[in-house]
């Protein structure tokens, strides 16, 4: 067992990550996200945004090359897994953090003296947050949704070969959009 | 929104009944599970122990009958099924409590405000759990877990058509194998 790691998992636009922040805030430990997806993007030569898209959000992206071109080899998404695989290995061994997204409890299952976290809310609750967040887009929110959970869900299953947002994955689970943002953040710091 | 009621799913083992009862304690309030087969019985007029049985425990019990007779009409589950569920409609509505078990979040989501957890634990601690609890059998506590898991989760997609263990169903779930049932206990007391 080596540093105290949170690691949370969660559903687009449920908070998780403003959960995280405020957690590690708290805590006065840091807190990984897109400090971390800069950081793979500095270390694979990569261009942030393309990462950014492999990872999760381009059109067809992961999923369509990721099990278009498999046959033919490694894909960019089995490269970015593995430098991926490796940072989030290494910030555990620098010291206690919290690290929101990238499979990161299933890459340090056996590594670090994880608490893993699964956050997640309404269908109702997460539209009306990416709309205040994000901004309003062609596509509705709740397509929005469907389209990024299903897109996560692949990608953590692909990697992971675990089911996302099964409560047995976890060691606690919470609907911010019923027990509020702030209640959540509590809740885990007092299990830290 | 009727009165605030706590309902509790749990896997076999992993000391829901227990966290529920410890709960209830703890704020004052009743807690139901084999009070509510005890008052299930004498309503339907079956035996005690055959209803437990139907419920989810005989060999092949519930899966057996419910799948097999349903072609003839409404097995002698279903007709529990329909007492069950009045009888938890009629407790929620009595006053504030806690329900461990027989679907009553799925019973109570439009007719009581509901804080719904579910609780769950590694393999390895609720076999030494049920052991020292229940006793040893013929069977392996591991085979005993498997089956007993299995009837539940068959018995709740079919009555309710919800995934028993999704996250997304509960407002939290809990690993009381590595937060621990005193810890359970305060966090599900906290949020009441």
């Amino acid at each position: 067992m080596g540093n105290r790691v949170i690691t949370i998992s969660r559903e687009f636009g449920s908070g998780g990550r403003t959960i995280g922040r405020k957690v590690a805030q708290k805590l006065g430990i840091p807190c990984y996200d897109s400090e971390l997806i800069q950081k793979i993007a500095q270390e694979s030569g990569f261009a942030e945004t393309y990462i950014k898209d492999a990872g999760e959000y381009a059109p067809g992206g992961f999923l369509a090359s990721a099990f278009g071109n498999r046959s033919f080899g490694p894909t960019n998404e089995d490269y970015l897994w593995n430098i991926q695989y490796q940072i989030i290995e290494e910030l555990a061994e620098k010291g206690p953090c919290v690290i929101v997204g990238r499979c990161a409890d299933y890459i340090l299952q056996d590594k670090a003296d994880c608490l893993k976290v699964f956050i997640h809310a309404s269908m109702e609750f997460r539209a009306e947050r990416i709309v205040r967040e994000y901004g309003e887009r062609e596509v509705s929110p709740e397509q929005r949704l469907k389209d990024k959970d299903k897109r996560r869900a692949a990608y953590h299953r692909f990697y992971t070969n675990m089911k996302w947002g099964r409560a047995q994955n976890y060691h606690i689970t919470l609907d911010s959009g019923e027990l509020g943002i702030d209640k959540c953040v509590d809740l885990i710091t007092e299990l830290y």
